[in-house]
Formats: C-alpha cells, sequence, structure tokens
C-alpha cells in the first residue's frame, strides 16, 4: 500500500477510485486499470478504518468480488442483498459514496458501518444481524417475478450464514420460490471467529479434497446445454483457466436444488467476473462459492483475522491498536471471561456456548484455559440456547454468552423452552445498552422489555464488573432461568473481589440516601444518577438518593414501595427502551398500589437509534444528555407540591 | 377397531394395554401380542379423541415407533425428546399414564396433550412448537458425554423438523458435539399441511427414486464393521427383508457426519425394533429414517390428514365432526381467509404468506381460489417473515399469517429486518389469546408485550370479525409495519360489511358512555366489559363507559386521559399478560402525564397458563372469571373516593 495516501486527500491519493461515480465509469476501465483500482480500494479501507475502526478483514476480502459484482450487475436496478453487510463498504465505495461520508463511516458524520436502505438505493436490504440475506434475496426474488420484471436478486452470503437457520430456512425454499437467484457463497472459513460445524467442514472439503476435483465437468460442453451459455463460450482462451474448475455436482446445494459452480479464486478478478456472468444468464438458482481471504492485501489483518474482523483504529505499519496511554480498566467481557474460567475450574458442570464469538463475549478465556467447558455452536442463537436448555435438563450448568441484540433471535427459545420448564440457563448478555459505531442493529435497547413479561426468569444488572461476578455467583445459586445484562466495554476499575459474594434475589442496594427525590437506576446510569444527584442537590437544595436496583425481575417492590410513599419524586434511570422497560415496571408497581408519587422514567425513547461517535453523542441526540435528564426531572418537579 | 371400546373400561377392553406399566411389561409379549397391543392402542387414541379432540393422525402414525422405542430403550434413564411431542400420546401409554388421565387428555383433568416435565419423568423434555427436538436432544446427549454417563437419547423428528432452521443448525453441530445420538426421522410426508421445501423433496426421492436403491449396500457386511453390530448379524435369517434397504450413503444426511439408516417401513414393528437396536448400538449419530402413515389404521385419519391431524370431537364410524346442532358464527380464520382472498383479488399486490398452517390460519381459501398469491414456507417462521420483508421491499403488500405464539420465532426479524426498515409487512395473528386444550406452549399471551416495545408499528385488535377487515384495509393502507391479533375461534357473528371501512389510526372507539368508571378492554374482552358493565351499575349505582381501544400502538391517548381526568376509576382488560402489557402502557401513559386516576389492570398473571377445558375454565383457575374480575375492580372502589 502507498504509505502517502491521506484520509482527506481522495482524489490525489485514489486517482480512479476517485473518478468512480457508479458502475459505468468501472466498466470504462481496462483489466489492469481494474487491478489498480482494487489496491487503491484496500488503501482507502485500511486508511479510514485506521482512523474509525470498522470491519477491515471482511471488506479486504471482497474487494475483487465487489469489483465484479458491479461490472456484471446494474444496482439498483438489480439488487444485491449483502449478509451481516458488514462487508459493504467496498459496494459503498463504487456506489458513489466514497467521499467525507466514508471518511466518517461508523461515526455520526459518516456513513453507517453496514448497509442501510436510508442511505443509498444502492442498499436494497440493510442487515447487523447473520443469516437474513438469503431469505430476504427471496423475497424479492419471488416478487421480482411476480411482478413480471426482468432484473437480477444477488444474496451475498459468507460461509458462516449457512450455520444460521435462516439460511437454510430459505434454501430449503429457494428452488420452489424463483428460478432466477444467484447466491454467492463467499467462503473465508471463518464467522468472526474460526467456523465450525459440518457445513464449515464440507465446504473446506469442497476446496481442498481431490475427490471433487475428479468430478469436475468440462465447463464448455456445460454451457452449451444452458441457455445464455454460448455467448460465454465465446470467450475461449480467455475463461480456459476457469472452466476446468468451475462445474463441481455437489449433492449438498444440489439436493436443495440450486446449481453449484465453484470453488473459484475470488481474487482473481476476471475469473470471478466470468463466473458471475455465467450465473446472471442462468435460468435456475446458481451459487457461486467464491474462496476469499478475510484480510486480503495487508499482512496484520491476515495473521490476526479474528481481531481484524473488526478493528478498533490501529497504527497502518505495525497493525497495533491505537490504545490510549492510560491503562483503562478491563472491559466486561474480560471480567465475564476470566470469572467463568474460575467457576468452570471449581465445577466441571458449568459449561459456556457461544454462538460463533468466543472473544467479542470474553469466553476465549475459557476456551483457551478450559477447552472441555467450551462450546461454539456457530452463529446460531436458536439453538445455543437449546442446546443449553437440553444440559440444563442433565444437570450442566450452562452459561449463554450472547449479546443483548442477538438473543432477540432466541425470544420463543427463551420463553417455550427454558422459561416455561424452569430450566436454569444463565444468560450473560454483553453489549446492553448501546453499540455506538455500529448502531440500530447492534444496539441492546430491548432486552429488558422482551424479558421482563416472561414468567420463572431472573433478571439483573450490575453497577460494576464486580457486581457482575457476584450476580454470575447469584445466578448458579438458583435453579431458576437468569439473565445477566451489562454493557459493552470498560468497567468501572473496581477491584474484583478474590470470593464473589451471593447477592439476596429481588434485593435493591441504597447507594446514597434522600428523601425529596429517590432515583433508581441500573447499571451505567448508576454513575448519572449519582452525577444528578450531586447537582440537585447542590443548585435545586433537594435531597436526592440513589438506588443501585440490581434486580429488574423480581424488583425490590417493598424497598421501592417504602421510598415512594415517603418521597416526593421518584426517578428510573435504565439504558433500555422505555416502552414496556424497567421505568414501566415502576409505574405498573405504583399504580397497583396506588401510589400517585410522580415519576420520571428516563431511557431510551420509542425509535431506532443510528450509530454515532460515542454512548455521549448518541444520548444527546436522542434527549438524554446529562443536561436533558435533569431538565426532565426539573420539569417534573415544577408540577410536585416540593 | 373394536366397536364395543369403551373410554371408561379399559380394562375390559384394552386387555393387553391395560397391563403395560412399563417397559418391561412390553418385552414379555410376543410377536404376535405386539401387534394385538397396537390396535388396542390405536382404538384408545380414536375413542379417546373422538371425545377430547387431540392429534389423532400423528400418533396413529407412530404406534408401532413408540412401541419399538420402548422395546429398545430403557426411559427415564434413555431419554426421548419429541418434536413438539403432540406424537407422543402412544409414549405417554406406555410410560403409565392409561388411567383416566388419559380420558381426560387435553381437559381440565386429564394429561396434557404434549410430553411436560412436570407430568412425568418419562418426559424429558416439554415441546408445543416445532424444531426444538435436535437441538435439545445434542444439548442433553452432550451433557452425558461431560459427565460420562452412558445412556441413549434419541430425537424423533418429523420430517418437517427439517424445513426449521432450529433443526438445521442442531444438525450442523451434531458431529462435532457427539459420537452418540439416536436421530429418528420419521417420515410421513406432513408437517400439518403437506410439506413443502427441497428437504421434502429430496426425503420422497430417497423414497421413491431407483437410484438410491441401487446404491444400497449389503447389511450385514456393513454390520460386521461396526462395534455392536455382530449381534445384529446373528439375527440372520429374520433380519433379511431389512437388510436390503438398511444403508444408503445419502449424501445430504453424511455431510453432516450423521449415518443415514433407512428407509423402512415404520409399521413393520420387527424391523423397526432391529434398526433401532442397531441405531443403539452405534458409536456414531445415527438418522434412522422411519416412513409412517398419517392416521394408520383409521380411514377417515387417512383420508383427511389435515382434518385430523389436530381434530375436534367427531363420530367414530363416519368420522365426522360432532358439530353442535346450532349455527356458530364463522371463526375468526374464515373471515380472515375470505378477506384475503377478496383483497388479493382486487389486488395482485396483496399475497400471504404460511409457515405450514394454510388450514389452521385460513388461508387455504387464498390456497384455493388464488394460489399465484399464496405462499406456504413451511415450518419457518423467521424465513416468513424475511421472505415478506423482501418482498415488501420490491412493493409488494405481504401478509404474514402466523399464530402469535409461533411468531415469537420471529421477534428479532420483526425488530431487525421489518420494522427497523420500516417495511409494510402486515401480520394476522390468528390464537392471540388462549389456546385451552393445548396449554402453555400454544396461548397467545406474550405478543400485546413484545411488540408495544419496538418502534414503527401499528398493533390493532378487533371487537368482532367484522372490524377484522376493517383493520386489514386500514393496516393495507399504511407505509408501516402492522400487527392484527385476534382470538382463536368463533366470531361474535356480526355481519361483514361488502366494504371493509379504514379506521383512523390510534382512535379508540367510545361503546357506552360512563362517568365514574371507564373499562378500556381488547377484542373479545369487550364482552366482559360490558357485562361488567351492566353488573356494576345496576348493583353498585355507578355509572361505567366502556371503549373498545382498537389500537394498542398508536394508542388513542387524548381520549384516554381525557376519560382519565374526569372519571374515578380507569379499567384495563385485556387477554395478554399484564406484564408490560396494554395496561402497562396505559399505566406509563397516566404517569407520564401525573394523572392519578386509580387504574385497574386486568389481564393474565405473572405466570404460564396450563391447558384446560375452554377460556372461562382457565380464566377461572387464574383468577379471572368475571367474579373475580368484579371484585378486582370492587376492591379498588373502596381505596377511591367515589
Amino acid at each position: 500500500m502507498n504509505d502517502d495516501t491521506q484520509n482527506n486527500a481522495p482524489s490525489e491519493s485514489y486517482p480512479l477510485l476517485s473518478k468512480i461515480k457508479g458502475a459505468s465509469d468501472l466498466r470504462e476501465l481496462s483489466q489492469e486499470q481494474l487491478e489498480t483500482l482494487a489496491q487503491e480500494i484496500r488503501d482507502r479501507l485500511i486508511n479510514v478504518t485506521s482512523v474509525n475502526g470498522g470491519h477491515l478483514g471482511p471488506n479486504l476480502g471482497v474487494v475483487e468480488l465487489s469489483i465484479a459484482l458491479h461490472l456484471v450487475f446494474n444496482t439498483p436496478q438489480d439488487q444485491f442483498v449483502f449478509d451481516t453487510s458488514h462487508q459493504g463498504y467496498v459496494h459503498k465505495l463504487l456506489t458513489g459514496r466514497n467521499g467525507p461520508e466514508f471518511d466518517g463511516i461508523r461515526s455520526s458524520k459518516g456513513l453507517s458501518g453496514f448497509l442501510s436502505r436510508d442511505e443509498s438505493d444502492h442498499d436494497a436490504f440493510g442487515a447487523g444481524h447473520a443469516g437474513t440475506a438469503l431469505s430476504a434475496a427471496l423475497g424479492m426474488a419471488t416478487a421480482r417475478d411476480a411482478t413480471g420484471s426482468d432484473d437480477h436478486v444477488v444474496a451475498v452470503c459468507g460461509d458462516a450464514a449457512f450455520t444460521c437457520g435462516i439460511t437454510m430456512e430459505a434454501l430449503n425454499n429457494v428452488a420452489e420460490s424463483t428460478k432466477r437467484l444467484v447466491i454467492i457463497l463467499n467462503d473465508n472459513e471463518w464467522s468472526i471467529a474460526k467456523n465450525v460445524g459440518a457445513i464449515s467442514k464440507y465446504l473446506n472439503e469442497l476446496i481442498t479434497n481431490p475427490i471433487y476435483n475428479r468430478l469436475h465437468h468440462d465447463f464448455g460442453s456445460f454451457l452449451k446445454n444452458v441457455p445464455g451459455g454460448d455467448s460465454l463460450v465465446k470467450l475461449g482462451k480467455k475463461a480456459e483457466r476457469g472452466w476446468k474448475s468451475m462445474v463441481v455436482p455437489s449433492s449438498l446445494f444440489e439436493k436443495f436444488g440450486v446449481r453449484y459452480l465453484g470453488p473459484i479464486d475470488g481474487h482473481d478478478l476476471p475469473l470471478v467476473t466470468r463466473y458471475l456472468e455465467f450465473a446472471r444468464e442462468s435460468h435456475e438458482p446458481v451459487i457461486v462459492h467464491v474462496v476469499t481471504k478475510k484480510g486480503k492485501g495487508y499482512k496484520p489483518a491476515i495473521d490476526f483475522p479474528e481481531r481484524f474482523h473488526g478493528t478498533s483504529p490501529f497504527a497502518i505499519e505495525s497493525g497495533k491498536s491505537n490504545g490510549s496511554a492510560k491503562p483503562t480498566p478491563p472491559n466486561y467481557q474480560d471480567v465475564f471471561g476470566k470469572a467463568m474460567v474460575k467457576f468452570a475450574k471449581a465445577d466441571t458442570k458449568k459449561v459456556a456456548i457461544t454462538g460463533a464469538m468466543p472473544s467479542g463475549t470474553g469466553l476465549i478465556h475459557l476456551s483457551n484455559e478450559v477447552p472441555e467447558q467450551f462450546y461454539d455452536v456457530g452463529i446460531a442463537e436458536e439453538h445455543a440456547v437449546l442446546f443449553a436448555a437440553g444440559m440444563a435438563t442433565r444437570g450442566l450448568r450452562p452459561v449463554c454468552a450472547i449479546y443483548s441484540t442477538f438473543l432477540q433471535r432466541a425470544f420463543d427459545q427463551i420463553i417455550h423452552d427454558v422459561c416455561l420448564q424452569k430450566l436454569p440457563v444463565v444468560f450473560c448478555m454483553d453489549r446492553a445498552g448501546l453499540s455506538p459505531n455500529d448502531g440500530a442493529t447492534h444496539h441492546g435497547l430491548f432486552d429488558i422489555s422482551y424479558l421482563r413479561m416472561v414468567p420463572n426468569l431472573i433478571t439483573m444488572q450490575p453497577k460494576d464488573e464486580d457486581e457482575l461476578v457476584d450476580m454470575m455467583q447469584t445466578a448458579f445459586d438458583q435453579d431458576l432461568p437468569a439473565f445477566i445484562r451489562y454493557p459493552r466495554g470498560a468497567g468501572e476499575g473496581v477491584t474484583i473481589k478474590d470470593e464473589p459474594k451471593p447477592l439476596t434475589i429481588g434485593k435493591a442496594e441504597i447507594l446514597s440516601d434522600g428523601s425529596d427525590i429517590v432515583i433508581w437506576a441500573l447499571g451505567p446510569m448508576i454513575k448519572d444518577a449519582l452525577a444528578l444527584k450531586k447537582k440537585i442537590e447542590a443548585e435545586d437544595g433537594l435531597s436526592v438518593g440513589v438506588i443501585n436496583a440490581r434486580f429488574i425481575k423480581p424488583l425490590d417492590t417493598e424497598l421501592l414501595l417504602a421510598q415512594a410513599k415517603q418521597c416526593r419524586l421518584l426517578v428510573t434511570m435504565e439504558d433500555g427502551i422505555r416502552t414496556g422497560g424497567f421505568g414501566s415496571l415502576v409505574a405498573e408497581t405504583l399504580s397497583d398500589e396506588d401510589v400517585t408519587t410522580p415519576l420520571v422514567r428516563i431511557g431510551w425513547p420509542d425509535e431506532f437509534v443510528g450509530h454515532g461517535d460515542s454512548v455521549s453523542d448518541l444520548r444527546a441526540r436522542h434527549g438524554l444528555a446529562p443536561e436533558d435528564m435533569l431538565a426532565n426531572i426539573r420539569a417534573k418537579l415544577k408540577t410536585v407540591d416540593v
């Protein structure tokens, strides 16, 4: 890569890329120029993500594939559906989004790190959760057929998408739903971590096992039997290299009625282009198996694929993270992961399950130290929870470590399998609250509300990382499903006790006494509550109590009612959506007991929250800045006889 | 079957069955006696379901399979996990539940119509939703391996389970998770309706295509290579018939690392028994493909497999339903289905999707009359919703007709795909409220709460079947996701207008004025509200208003607040769980506006609701009988200055 490239000088540093306004510009480039363009794109990806962070590895892997897609198809008439869509950066660069908005990707001033229908007509379908592309694309293709259009729909799926049940549900329906659908299987053998499971193994066999190579047909004769194939045959010698490896009668995909092509080298642009041209003309659903290298073109990203899947800002030369100089407290995920190691070592019945996220959840520690009590089931949240439920029936004490937003996938399993049967599965939900740079698809704002309605469960949120470990102990001590939610990122920097102390179920903690206003806060909102207390006591001359609610379910109703009857204003503060959330629970409780103490419910409003620079940035944009919260409380105070 | 069999005379009518207290009794029977037993079981199933209703067809199909399972395995040490578990009646009869509790199955005095861990140690895992068995069984097998036990885990899956993503997620993990798991693929080519999709087609090919038969290996030589096989080889001649068709190198399942055996005739008891003995001794995961006939042994159930999948009481001779003499109003599902036909005929963009339930949802009418605008995707709720989302991006107006409880499966797709992208998918949720005979896995009590928190959507509930059609029109007129919930069973018998009348979004309907108490009710609770009004006005001398809330989201806040400020008591009535539900929304709204009018929230308490005779039976058992509701209101009145 060119060291002199600069984020803020795109036209000079990226002479070819800066001229690409759309696919028609691409088609005017020679093969040599296209290769230069690919290099410019890689430089641009590296430069921008070195500043903003982002999904560098996946995007470096799909540079040629994305160019080929735009050479062969015409968006927005043709539609691409990218699975998970964090690999859409190149697509963005090629569809008129190479300006300052790309420099600021994932920040408040820039593009989303995912595709978004609001952002561009070229983004046919947004995503952030895995496994949705094939299913959505099938809906589009079916609608196209129904309305008599003749454009193309292309689903771009990573191999990991096939560990995900929805993809398989869709695959089961492809052949009955449409005759024309192009599926790209972008196989880099990774989801976020190295892929697991039988399908991954099977795909690897397709690539490496000589038995499949023996089965390869002659590309030319195959083409002659397919409408539109003739024009490709005319490519003659140029296509020769591709023919040999083009057609494998793969029983897995062909059992599903989908023609399989490949595997091919996904970095060979002319080859990928020819295959896509062939797929485009096909009159049956086609899967093109493209083998790519995550991180292609940037050595640190190849050497550390998991870290560069989604990277924080880094130094380009070394690939090292731009960590701040002062030491930050350990992340919640690492505290969880290390505590899990201790619990597992002390009791072989305690095991943990991740859905393809050993690093993100912190279970990498368990995977390294007690691998026999660690399970990675792939991107398969429904199975993860049911697998845990099955284990729990046999006396194991499984922990499902799944981000709040991804646990939405297992909502039915939580109700129908775990809670109805009172199976003691422990759920550790990281990324409860905001995931600022990722945005709407990744925030964990719904879990308080969606868990609160389910009978037979316990939900907790710790005030700091030491209390997280106490809550894990508390959860293990119960014979009920238990959920612990905690935020993304650094803890509070408190010392973690050698021995966790189990908490009394349903008992809140009084952090600070106060008689005029009492604030019931959860998790990271406690700090804000304490700051508000200070300000209100100083400026308004009122005494403010602060409670660490600890338990969302069961709520400490006794303490709440006692305080509500004595104080003049109650405030709830939660990092979740207000609708149906913790404040709603408090409102229900007061209403049931005819306690009319005024209540201010602070939480996220009834709208989706996009991406931004930080928690405070997004809070400010949605009316949750400290001054907003203060104003909110003071406005209510005016209606109260204080 | 014997016409002289009687429900209440089991020991005389079922001489063999009545002596079976467990598997050891089974093993003392001769082959001939086992066949007589199978006949007695069929008689018992037919007699009991003719009175109680129930899943007759599926159970008639698994009589021999269930006997074989108990001949070969030892529950509760060995564990059976039945997918969906409505086919567990025979298993119940063979595990000590052949008494009066079986006579009363699905009623308040009898067994659950599904397996239940609370009911018996022999029920290792409960279910009512499809596709969970393989995943849960894998958890159990893994836990068994981890704890060093040597018992067996058997997952009994219908072929329809393989249309369901969770099963495929589990299948992808089987080979990595355990070396010992027996999977029964009980293939009757039906889920509830005829199965759809590529896997179903593939299984059918396995059964019928001569190419597979040519591939069959010699059973005997295969057995010699497998530990434990020798003892089976000794069966000699007796096993001969089975050998020829035993081993098919089926690429689909074997790609997943699971040994495939079959297909075999699932009604040939000695054959099934031998295969299960072989599978039991296998040291790799094994799938046994058993072909069964839904309804086997009872002609009406064979002739009408969909109606006898889950039947209402019927006359044994004719198979005809025991309909009541007086005409009942049409069911909500039929009103929905017929209205859908009209909408579809008037506009080709309006299409509808079911997950394997054309009859249950009422879409059978559309399927018959406008098949090109009808889609059955199999038991695949996640795909159903994503498929609709994809269609909506292309200008179609898809309707997802999914029962409330099954829509829990698509919770993430509702949030992440439909609502985040504001795609105008219409959701018609039948079975909102109770499904009394089915019980906990089938009640639709959570949807008000789990939808209320999601931004960008509209949720409605009609007071009668005519308003249902108005709400469909209203939903189609919006450019947002819209949800309509309505109960199981008969409508109110009102006339359905020729032309539906769209409703004003977010506006409630005043059904009856009243100044002291105002009741905001939803759907079928409106009738109860009107009855309460009558009673309270007569006995308590208070004036009671009744509001048809119509919209849960957006709520008619204006009317609510105006009334709340004038009346002395507000009451909400909903057929959903109280926690986070409609009453909770009202409590939030009042709290936010500092309106302190006392509120009684009537709805289902924070517990799972089992099965029972009827809505009123279950209401009475959970504190929701008319007199309970009245007492509840009167108790609150005492605290109010009226």
